[in-house]
């Protein structure tokens, strides 16, 4: 059974390179990663800030945050 | 044919969440993971500063460095 990854990210640079190794490096029969752009998807800025995220790119695994790289402060996307 | 990932830490707990959580997430077939105590293994701080570490905890995969949430400064472990 697969437990769900989500990569929260807003489309910036540092997103781009952390998703294409980063969350695409998670092992697959463990983990389903989902990608959020939330620069789009705003409706889910709210679900984010309750994971623990505060800043994107953002791994969010098995309940725990992990930012990455420091790309941007989850309040410039409001 | 698996390629290497290095995980820095310095025994922080943010750096021991990530290990736990983050480093052994990454697909086995891929990522062989090798994790290197810098508080521990000064000898090793220049070999990260050269992949481009700048704090810790920091994975170092495909020859780039994703620094995870903040840990310590890698000057402070100088």
């Amino acid at each position: 059974m697969t437990s769900k990854a989500i990569f929260y990210h807003a489309g910036c640079p540092v997103c781009v390179a952390a998703e294409q190794n980063l969350a695409r490096a998670l092992d697959p029969g463990r983990y389903q990663v989902e990608v959020v752009h939330l620069g789009e998807q705003k409706h889910r800025l709210a679900e984010a800030e309750a994971a623990g995220v505060k800043s994107v790119p953002a791994l969010v695994l098995d309940g725990a945050a992990f930012h990455i790289n420091f790309g941007a402060d989850l309040a410039a996307l409001k």
